[in-house]
């Protein structure tokens, strides 16, 4: 049974909190927030857990094996080092850092101190995500040609991160996970429509130096809410629907056939349709945080690193890093190390 | 009633024909089309219509008012050229032309000769189209902050074009039609899979300099049919969603109201949701090709410019022009003159 | 080729007309209609199409092999008669006729003049029907539980028959054919609320003196278009939706497991949830008139009886009588003979 | 605030609790279930809280105000009775009770001990309903011509009741509120396909003896889950999708008009479709059980008669039993007294 402390009872804090608390592999000892009436909630709804202001007597506390840090990214660096110092395992939402050098660093000090770090890419633990990565493990969509994502919504504005830092690493962390591979280059474009300089709306679009393409359209002022992703494929083609009740993923057993027309004309490609049936494949529907939950306490029970390790949450603050410096240049390109 | 040639059986111009037959305004006086079965096909569907191999043949023809020009894009200009000489009045096909230099000299000869030159539009013909115009013109969206287009499908691959040329006209006449205004530059990013160096998708992103941005989405690869845009606006926001059936246009009282956040802190802004009702105005269901023709008809006999012109035409090659400079050069930024 | 004129230019005999002059085996002779109105358009159509308005004069024109007869249902048995005395082959829209016993008459004198006689129940010439058919055959539902279809829409407010008369035939004769049973008994209940006393909405309930129900519901007063037919099987279930431009039919792995429950009560029926994957298979998308005309001048050829002959009109009719019955009775159940 | 205990913990007993557990106006102070695991899984999400296998202690205890009753319905009344008659206010889970008779008897108690007993029709609750309500209250609909609900999906068998005590209490319920009428009569018609006699799916049809109809189509064999209701009025109609995330309710203007026909016919009524825009008004998007929570304490505290109150709870439960009894006559009309 891992003891767990939740710094952060705001908007994401109170997921946490229910899933450790109701797990059976994980205990919720303790919840910190600046906000007395947020602090005041967690009270009434947890009645046996200790609540305290301050996040350092939190991560100080003896009876709190591991710290999950739900607060702006801004302070993500700052409570990780101190809570992986203290010997805690840390669970760190997402993005993992403001940086791609502060996230080396965390690694590095759960390295050296032995202890798990998790960073919360939550859609990982989707039995939705899960599913496209065996499909596509097997090899059922041939070489991957594209990858299209739409996340958009009128958004929960912020002050301090733009539309891409806010809403990109879902897709980024997604697209890692399922496809394993590392862009060359990329561009990004968007707009800042309130005033304050900070992007409400954006496009990336990343080149892999091959046929592969990624494409991802992340916006805050999207009168309706749209999460959709297109994963292209030279022998079948994918769609990931996550606001469908049942049917998240559909697999197309379509594409095209690419032949040459010798007779005619040598140079000229034939390229023709394909379009066959479509199958929805039945999708586990567990919550993703229960699942998450359950994989941090085994990491820590049997010393593992998680799916969503450091170097996962690394792989998508560098390229949040490239997109911000391609969008403050008007969409040039932007290569990546 | 005008007498109207058709040339080219093929894909599009079938409904062209079917049309100019039924509509009060117009007459199918002639089908011109190089493939014997073609001509066979439409000897079979229009007993009473002349059929011909030569295209010219039928520009020559004195019972022929008008010239209908539905084939490949490449063929435009000299088919147009030589209807408009010959003193016939010019329906054109999108996009105009396979160069924005070409399109001025059809819009200077069909000037010189008097004579109506249309270009297929289609869209602006649509109820649905129509009705956006007019929700936009009376200021019902405030000030319009972004137009984002998805047109995709598996599509009908072409040897000459790439998709941008093929499906893009589409979103950029709609576009114009309905803000009128003129990008400053643009960045374009696609990529080829069949091996003929033809792009298959491609995500074009328009720059108007000032609060305006617009990207469009084409893709030919697509598992799915998409025609989704949105219209961003300050007061209100609205979705077309073509492949409805009846509520194609969506109008959402939604958004973002931004204030000043004195007290706390001068430099922040506050930014709020802002969700309301939704309306799905009632759009007639006409067919757009049946209004176009009529148009075409009243235009002639009025001696009246066409609302998809000459230079609505000009308009969308000169920016597919500068996209294809765009997409050559890795997606780098283009200035518009 | 196979001469056919049509009776009745109003709604549904422009289709007709269309798909007999497009089709390479048919050949659309002749149309009558009693509307100056509707005549000239179709003359403008079919520039060399003989027009009248004496329906007879069409039945008895010697260049006439077969007569299409698109009129209201209560002038569908004096003309069939008539075409059929004359030696001429039938199509007759549906519901066949405005009696069971008229439709006997009808398939009889159709048999000894040899003169085939069809009814155009559209919807089994179409894609998505026939799959449900080659899926249901094949076994793949197991035993069929039930088939629950929902037909309504705003609808075309009809003088002289109400909206079972109206709707219903599609229902029951796309039941029937997947299924191939007939009724024990049935009960119909509806509504009518504009004062002629012609229900505009109702539901029949079909029993089959075992495991299988069907229910109906068809309705002019929807705001809605819906087209939703379940068919319930003990292996698997199967939705179909007409108004899917693409996945017309799904279906699902889906059902109970029953099962007993020996240990802890004997009489108990352990009963437990089965759900799998969903397959949309690939329908052909032609358009169903286009195939019933190459059928009806396939079976003229070649002396066949056609899926949709007299016997399966009469199925309908006669099961369109006793929901009249049970209508007028306030739902009482009606036996079938 | 008002201290609640909770009777089951199984299915629908968990929610209760947890909402019970966060509103600012109650306290959960005790759980009750027959089941150890059910208990040990309360016990580790409310530390805090007392749990215990019989309910009658639950019902004694001195902490508890009220009682929320979650259990199958044979036990409603008893635990009912037993809770009213020992002082407490009740939260009585649907139907209210396996008999008409046993409803009224509570009703009586509860007047007579003068303590609040609430039937928990959660969708009375939800802001779809309020504001379908809203808009039937100020006559946007007109008259009301139709109720037509489809609730269906493959659903949780139970040994004990069917699918029409399981499911249509909340159509029933929903109805009953927005229309305020009784019914006159009512046919049912149903099938069983598990070999135990239970009907796992129905068509109930309730005359009103006027231009008002209902029909509810209740199915536990579905292969889909729909929650589709349409509301007919002679101005508008309403159709209610609660599967729907934001967009749940669809007001439609849309309709006939009709008028007389004078000149050509005068005993033909003409009628005409009216088809204009759609308007899918803001409904707030709180959890039912949290606004219920909250309604039931303060109608403790201010001796109020809850929204769902017996009589509401009754009027269900008559409408089933007549249900049944039209059910086992294979669909025979049965009045309703």
């Amino acid at each position: 049974m891992l003891n767990v402390g939740v710094i952060g009872f705001g908007y994401w804090g109170p997921n946490l909190a229910r899933n450790f608390n109701q797990s059976n592999d994980t205990h919720l000892a303790m919840i910190a927030d600046f906000s007395a009436s947020r602090l005041a909630l967690a009270k009434r709804i947890y009645a046996g857990v200790r609540t305290v202001v301050d996040p350092y007597e939190l991560i100080r506390a003896r009876d709190v094996d591991a710290v999950a840090v739900a607060v702006p990214v801004r302070f993500h660096y700052e409570l990780a080092k101190a809570a992986l110092e203290a010997g805690k395992h840390v669970w760190l939402e997402k993005p993992m850092a403001d940086s791609a050098a502060r996230c080396e660093e965390l690694i590095e000090l759960a390295e050296r101190a032995n202890r798990v770090l998790l960073v919360d890419h939550t859609f990982l633990y989707t039995g939705a995500v899960r599913k496209m990565k065996s499909v596509i493990d097997a090899g059922e969509l041939g070489d991957i040609w594209y990858f299209d994502s739409v996340r958009i919504n009128l958004g929960l504005f912020q002050h301090d991160v733009n539309v891409v830092w806010d809403l990109a690493p879902h897709d980024l962390s997604i697209m890692h996970f399922l496809l394993n591979r590392t862009p060359k280059s990329l561009t990004a474009v968007g707009a800042a429509h309130t005033g304050n300089g900070i992007e409400d709306m954006a496009y990336l679009n990343l080149d892999f130096g091959d046929n592969l393409v990624a494409n991802i359209h992340v916006n805050w002022l999207a009168p309706v809410k749209i999460r959709h992703t297109i994963v292209g494929g030279s022998r079948k083609m994918l769609v990931y629907n996550d606001l469908e009740a049942v049917e998240k993923i559909r697999i197309y057993d379509t594409g095209i056939n690419i032949g040459h027309d010798d007779l005619e004309d040598r140079r000229r490609t034939l390229i023709q349709y394909r379009t066959g049936d479509m199958l929805a494949p039945l999708v586990p529907n567990t919550e993703a945080l229960a699942t998450e939950a359950a994989h941090f306490a085994e990491c820590v029970a049997e010393n593992k690193r998680p799916i969503s390790d450091g170097k996962a949450g690394w792989n998508v603050v560098r390229i949040l890093e490239a997109c911000e410096q391609s969008l403050k240049a008007g969409g040039q390109r932007v290569t990546l190390a």
